[in-house]
Formats: structure tokens, C-alpha cells, sequence
């Protein structure tokens, strides 16, 4: 069966999931999910000795499903160890529902093939994992979900945590838990703090307990069953592994003046505006531009949004911007902000993201810049699949930030080596075209014809404007049309939308 | 059938809520109660042009159980908004919960005759509300729950609010609300943030609507589907109204003295340790003299708890204390510590006190001071009703705190004018003889023989000693004996236990 995106999707998956139909058809009131509680008497106490131990008292069994954060990214330990701990005991095929899974967690592979994990969901699936996955190790397939998809999930029960397993910078004894003290400080845990909620069993794994009550508090003890303290939860220099060096490449360079001059030249400029810009250089490029813009015009933004990095927190103490907006942070100084400036505040991702929320944040944003591997002529985007077809990416918050913003912007450069990024047809679909307005490249922008407010609105703009059509051709002539990539006939993920439809799904090769 | 106190309780009654067994026996595993969500999306408004919009767009119908917060006491102006609208619709049978009542909200009996409010759930009634509920003006009886059962009560389901509408002292567009600033600040919402997180639909009412985001957020946007701005939402005066006058009474500082004396001279007084003393003159020269003793002894504790006053504050930034947990404010000066004072943190009802969390903030409360209208030989405490029988008092956190603290003092005289405080049997029991350790009065003190320790502690304390016995013939001594009340049949009011078990019921006077 066709979905609204033009994807095939299995007839057996279309009932189970039902099928795209559009960013807001499928929204409706529900029932929220619901844990088990087992209150906690006086002079009882949570803390208990080992992994091993808080692994068999919360009653973990063969079928059920357990979570993880990645607010430790490259740098977590936490998963590891749990992961090792379960398999030593034994329990069997299990649900594994992290918030993503980073190319740290390659011992995953072997959890795998020795069936301790026969299902999977995450935003994201990197290097060896994603190519193991792709390869087809695993009998069902992994269900691909945004940051926002996998909060809406857990708020309506697809996902139910049996138990979360959170890597905590710090907690006292009771398990009142920050991302801002510790020896491994991630900064925000907003991805952590759905889990602790909604699952029955809640397990703190730190290494930096503090006396009672440890303050701010980001998950509570009223979220916590069990507090471990062990050696090590994460490697500080791994959490902000990858990201967000300011760029020197001229190509991008001009990407990110491409993208700034659209945002300055857009009815969305002014004071009290707001934007999420994400880490990479070119977004970093963007913000710096932006920022240049916003001292000569004297505007000041209301807010910014999502994974913080420092250029947002230089933009904070700057006064440029009056708050920050924080689900996840990508480098140490923002995890610092996130501690000491008030005006820095953490939010979970269901208020971030969901679009089974009262109303999520990214509901009142203005500008989102965004990335893509592939972009095509309907303008889906594509941030999961390589050009060879194999899994390396994340969905995180692509499609529900740009779904629900004023103007999404791509940056993307027209070609990377040999492999053009604007195509005919992406290889997989993670946000639907409807929610992109303006590609950017290097040799200029296309703006969605969707939007005609847009278009008028640019005319004057001085960047040269093309067709999605002109901008992929010109891609083509430079490096040729793309080989199609030869797929098996296996399902190997599910490409599930934020709204929980199925918009596209990757084959293995 | 009598319960654990000895309290004749009417057998369908004990059908539908089980009886009084203890204080921790009746504590089991249980699903967590759910809300139906009704998602926001993307260019969608909250803000809605008055109370009557709201309570026709919430779909509020004859029968539904609405709440309000008490954080405004006896400054607050939305209860009798909201219910004159309501009442103006035609709206019928209503269960009101709020998490407590007071003097102000007599318009209450007026909804009452007229069918508007056919049940009602509170910790407290007041002066005539409470009169007239003990005439007998209801025909279902009113459920006095204490602040930590009715946490307990609403996660469980026992409560399900349909619609919750909320004093916000500040709130955005999109519904983050906080109580620290705009122009009635009571501080914490505690209470309010319960309601928020269970309801179906909640509706925030503010009289400062600030730029979009609200920071801090005590309440989020993802728990209000509703904003209304109005003139006034309450007055501060009354917010602090009764509250927190320093007593220069020569009994209530005798009184204040030995209580101090009994914490000083426990096991419990040593650094790091915690405890709460609530309002009242005698209960800040409790706070007074303890001070002293730990500025003299260099002793510093980790945290206070509770109903906070700037008492709590003074030894907050003294640095006697290290931390204040705060659910509820009862002055100007707390509210304002909150807002400022990042060692000022706020939590909710069910993290305060409620016995179904995965563990409560009092269940690490070493000390807590309490007051008393009456305790008995079994040292159960009467808070609700007057030697006359009639309901003026609230159950608040007694219940609650007395049971899951280390050591919990009853500060009271031994009579008051003409009426004996300690007497053979109390008129209500809202806190059974097994959750109390001391009884404090001007002539001296009486420990729980239940509590052998304590009695072995304190032999060398130089506090004149006494049986609870003793005190009480010391009381009929003074005064005579009490005469009896004469009840009517009718139960007008069921005393449910933070467990949601019988533990007393009141009938009509």
C-alpha cells in the first residue's frame, strides 16, 4: 500500500501502524500509558550494591522491555554494562527501547546473535550496529522513531518501559538525579526524564552519589525504584565527541551565509524571535552569522531550542538571546550553562518534541535549521540511509521540528564527494517534503512551491534561487546520475513517523 | 466494625474504603491512574477570553469532579469566580476537590443548597463552611483526605479530576505557569502541580500573563490545555493572612521551649539532620530556640520541609540549613526565596508526603513538630473538629508526616481556656496514637511508652516527665471533665487515612 510519501508499505505493517496520511492527520486524543507503582515505605532504602543486583530486583524477565538514555553519546559506559550484566544472567529476548544508540554500543551486536536482545527501537543506529542491522542479523525489524515519535510512543503505550536503566551524573541515596554535578556531566537528561516517568522499574546508575537531597533535581525520587553507585557511567570526552567545531570549509561557510541570509530576509526576523540550530559546523556557521546580524540590527530572540551547544550559550550570556531551551546537550561548557544560569532550562522530551503533547516547544519556534543526506524533488529528506543504503544516521528531532516550526531549513552541500545530496527520490524518507521549506546549498536555495509565501516573500532576496528540479540536476551533471542501490527483499527497520504511521521502510543490502 | 483505633466505622462504609489497619499495612502495588490528553498542535491558542469560555470548552458537564489549589488561602478569588460561572451554566452535581477549603470560600454553601456541589473532597474546612457541613447540609458526606492522601488518592484513581482550574500568579500563552512571580505570588504550587499532571483538562487563570517562555515552570505547558487572564487571581494579604506570628504567649514560649529541648536532647540532633515545624507562634519559637542551640553547637541541617515561612528562610540563608523542600508557602518572604534562592526548591504533594510514591520526602524527615486540638490517652490527635463537635480544622500533612518521620512532637497546651487539650478520648482521630512519639505542654512532657527508646533517652532530660494518663487527669483537674457532645445520626464527614483506609467518621452536630 502507498502512503502519502509515495512508499510501499507492507500490507501486515499498514494494519499494524497504520500508514502516513499527513503531518497532523493522525493526531487524536488518548489515554495516557501508565506504570506500576510500588510505593516506597520509610526506612526502606533504594540503594543496593551491584548492577547484578538492581538488575534482579526489578524483576527483569525474559520479554521485556528495557530503556537506556544517550545523553553520554560516544562517552556512555551505561548500556555496556547493564547489557554485559543481563546476558551473565541469562534473561533472554528482550526489547531494547534507548533513546538512540551510538557506535559505542557495538557490543550490541553479540546480544544480538545470542537472542539477550530481539527487538529494537532508537532514533538512531550507527557504523558497525547500523551495518549489522542492515546486513540483516536481526529477525524483526528496528523500529526507527524521532525524539518526539518516541516520546508521543511512550506517552501512549507502543512503548512500555518494564525497566529504565539511567545513567545518572549524580544522585543521592534516594535517587534524586542532575545532569549538572558529577564526574560524567551530559548537562540536561530530557530524553532520560520520559523514561524515569513512565516506566514500572527505575534503576539510577551513578558515580557521583551526593548527600540527600541532591539538588536541582531532574528526575525525582518519586521516578526512582533503585540507586547503583559504580566506578564509571560515561567519558566526559565522549559526550562531546563529534560535535560542533566552527567550520573552515568555504563551502559550508557559504551554506551557512546562504541559510542566515534567509532567516534575516524572512518575515520571522524580529525581536522576540526564536530558532534551534543544531551542532555541525555549517549550523554553527549559521548561528554565527545570525549573531553578527542580530547586534547590528539590535533583535534579540525570545528563545532557542533543542541540543545546545556553546555558540547558544555565548548567545545567552551575550543577551542576544533571553532563554535557552534545553533537551540535550552536545558539548561541556552548555552542560555548565545548564547549572548556573537560571535562564537556562531543562525541558523532557515530551515537552520538546511530542505530537501527543498538551504542546510541545517546538510548537512555538519560528526557525529550525536542519540537515539532510539526501534531499529530494518532493523535498522529503532523507537522514538515516547512506547513499549505499545502509544505516548509519538518526532520525532525533528532524521531522518534528520541522513539521511544526514556522520555516525548516536544509543545509546541505549540493554534492559530498561523488554523491549528490539532492536527488530524484530519497532512499528513505524520515520527514515528509510538507515539512520542508527552503533547501540551502552552496550555489544557492529552492523553496518549497508549497509555500508561496515563501517564494513572494524571497523574490528580492540576493541568492540565487533555482527549482528543486534545477538543483538536482545540476547535481547530477557534476557527478552523474546515481548507481540504484540493489535492496534484498528483508525488512530490516520501520520507519516510523512522529505521529506513529509508517512513512517509509529500509530493505536490507 | 471498629478499626485499628478503635473507631466504630459503619460497614458499608468500610465496603467501599476498607478500614483503618495500621499505618503501613494497607500500602500495596498499584497502576498509576491516567488522563485523557487532548494533543495541541502547531498554530493552535490556549488562551481562550474568560472563565465561562473555558469551562464550556473544557467540556465540563453535570456530574464531572473539578479541583482548585489552596496556595492562595484566604486571598483566594478563583474558587468563587469559577463557581459562579459554573453555577450561571447551569451546571449540576459537581464533585468538588480542592486540596483544601477555607473561610473565604463560603459562597461554597449557597452551591451547595442549590446542587451545584452534591460532593466535596478536602483536607480542611473552615469556620462557616465547616458549620454548616455539620448541620448537615450535604446529603453525601464530605472525604477529609490529608495532603499526602489526597496525592495518593489522585494517582491511584480514587480522584479523577475531569477538569482542574488553577490560580497561576504567572503563566504564558501556552501555559507554563510558576507562583513566584506577578502579583499574587503565594510561591510553591505543590498542590496545584498534582492536579495539573492528572487531570484531564486543566485550565490555568492568571491576572500576569508573561512573553513566551515562563521561567521557571512549577507547572508545564504539556499539563494545560487552557489560559484565561483575568483582573486579579487573588490577594496577597490573604495569602498570608493567620500565618507565622512570633508569640510572646509566656505558656506557647514554655511550651516552645521544652519542644526544643526534646529535639536537642534526641539522637536525632546531629549534623546533617532534617526536620519541619509548620506555623503557629509556638511552632516559630520552636524554630527560635533550636536555632540557637545549633548556632551554639555548630550543627547544621541538610533540609526543612514543608509549609515553609520566612523563619525557614532566616536559617536557609544563615546557612543553618543547607536546603529548604517547599510544597506550600504561607508568606511573602518564602514565596520570594523561592523564586531567588536556587537551595529554595519546590516539589509536589506527591513527593511531599503521599504514602503510594516511589518514596516521599518525609520518609527522610528526622524531626516534625505538629499541633493538636486534642490528643488522647492512645495519643491519636484531633486537627478537624472543636470541643463542640463541629468540623473548623484541616487534616494538612499530620497524618502523614507524624507517621513517616524519625520523631514526631505535638506541641499543645494543656488546656485551652476553659477545654481540656489532652483528654480520655479524642472527638476525631485524624493521627492514630502509633504515628506520635511526644506530647509537649507548658507543664511538661509525655512520650509514646510505644516508643521504649525514646523513653530511656530521655530520662536525663530535665523536662518535667509525665503518662499521657497523668496529663490528662492534670487537665480534668483544672477544667473538669469535658461534657459530652451530643452527635445527631447523620454522618456528615468521613476521616479517610493517607492510606485511603476508614480511620474515623464525623457525624452531624
Amino acid at each position: 500500500m502507498k502512503n502519502e510519501v509515495n512508499r510501499e508499505i507492507p500490507e501486515e505493517i499498514v494494519v499494524k501502524y497504520g500508514k502516513f496520511e499527513g503531518e497532523f492527520v493522525n493526531i487524536k486524543p488518548y489515554q495516557e500509558s501508565t506504570r506500576q507503582v510500588t510505593p516506597v515505605k520509610p526506612k526502606e532504602t533504594k540503594l543496593l550494591s551491584s548492577i547484578k543486583e538492581a538488575i534482579i530486583k526489578s524483576g527483569l524477565k525474559d520479554g521485556m522491555t528495557i530503556s537506556f538514555h544517550h545523553h553520554f553519546r560516544e562517552g556512555d559506559y551505561v548500556m555496556n554494562m547493564v547489557m554485559a550484566e543481563i546476558a551473565a544472567l541469562g534473561i533472554k529476548n528482550l526489547s531494547l527501547a534507548p533513546s538512540s544508540i551510538a557506535n559505542v554500543h557495538e557490543p550490541l551486536i553479540e546480544h544480538i546473535k545470542n537472542g539477550v536482545v530481539t527487538n529494537i527501537t532508537s532514533s538512531g543506529l550507527r557504523d558497525k550496529v547500523g551495518a549489522a542491522i542492515s546486513e540483516g542479523i536481526m529477525e524483526n525489524p528496528v523500529v526507527i522513531r524521532s525524539h518526539g515519535g518516541r516520546a508521543r510512543a511512550i506517552a501512549t503505550g507502543d512503548i512500555h518501559i518494564d525497566v529504565a536503566f539511567l545513567g545518572a551524573p549524580s544522585s543521592d541515596e534516594y535517587g534524586n538525579v542532575n545532569g549538572t554535578v558529577g564526574k560524567a556531566t551530559c548537562g540536561s537528561l530530557g530524553y532520560a526524564m520520559i523514561d524515569a516517568k513512565y516506566a514500572d522499574k527505575v534503576v539510577a546508575i551513578t558515580d557521583t552519589l551526593v548527600p540527600y537531597p541532591n539538588t536541582p533535581i531532574s528526575i525525582p525520587q518519586t521516578d526512582v525504584d533503585y540507586v547503583v553507585e559504580v566506578e564509571a557511567i560515561g567519558n566526559p570526552e565522549g559526550i562531546a565527541k563529534g560535535a560542533t567545531r566552527y567550520t573552515k570549509n568555504p563551502k559550508e561557510l557559504l551554506i551557512a551565509e546562504y541559510a542566515a541570509k534567509v532567516i534575516i530576509g524572512s518575515s520571522y526576523y524580529k525581536e522576540g524571535f526564536s530558532f534551534q540550530t543544531g551542532t555541525g559546523g555549517p549550523s554553527l556557521a549559521v548561528t554565527r552569522f545570525l549573531k553578527e546580524a542580530m547586534v547590528k540590527d539590535g533583535i534579540k530572540a525570545s528563545f532557542v531550542l533543542g541540543g545546545i551547544t556553546n555558540a547558544m550559550v555565548e548567545l545567552l550570556e551575550e543577551g542576544l538571546v533571553k532563554k535557552i531551551i534545553d533537551v540535550q546537550d552536545f558539548d561541556h561548557p552548555s552542560a555548565v550553562s545548564l547549572g548556573k544560569n537560571e535562564h537556562h532550562y531543562e525541558i523532557d522530551a515530551n515537552m520538546y518534541a511530542s505530537s501527543a503533547s498538551k504542546g510541545a516547544v517546538i510548537n512555538q519556534l519560528d526557525v529550525a535549521i536542519l540537515s539532510a543526506l539526501e534531499v529530494d524533488l518532493d523535498f522529503n529528506v532523507n537522514v538515516m540511509t547512506g547513499s549505499d543504503g545502509v544505516i548509519r544516521g538518526a532520525s532525533g528531532g528532524h521531522s518534528d521540528t520541522s513539521a511544526a516550526c514556522n520555516m525548516s531549513i536544509i543545509i546541505a552541500p549540493l554534492i559530498r564527494g561523488r554523491i549528490p545530496t539532492v536527488v530524484e527520490r530519497v532512499n528513505t524518507v524520515i520527514t515528509p517534503g510538507s515539512s520542508i521549506d527552503v533547501v540551502v546549498t552552496e550555489i544557492g536555495i529552492a523553496v518549497n512551491p508549497s509555500r508561496q509565501d515563501l517564494v513572494e516573500h524571497f523574490k528580492s532576496l540576493d541568492i540565487p534561487q533555482y527549482t528543486i528540479k534545477e538543483l538536482q540536476e545540476k547535481a547530477y551533471q557534476i557527478v552523474g546520475h546515481p548507481y540504484p542501490i540493489e535492496y534484498g527483499e528483508k525488512i530490516v527497520a520501520l520507519i516510523e513517523y512522529r505521529d506513529g504511521t509508517m512513512i517509509d521502510v529500509v530493505r536490507n543490502v
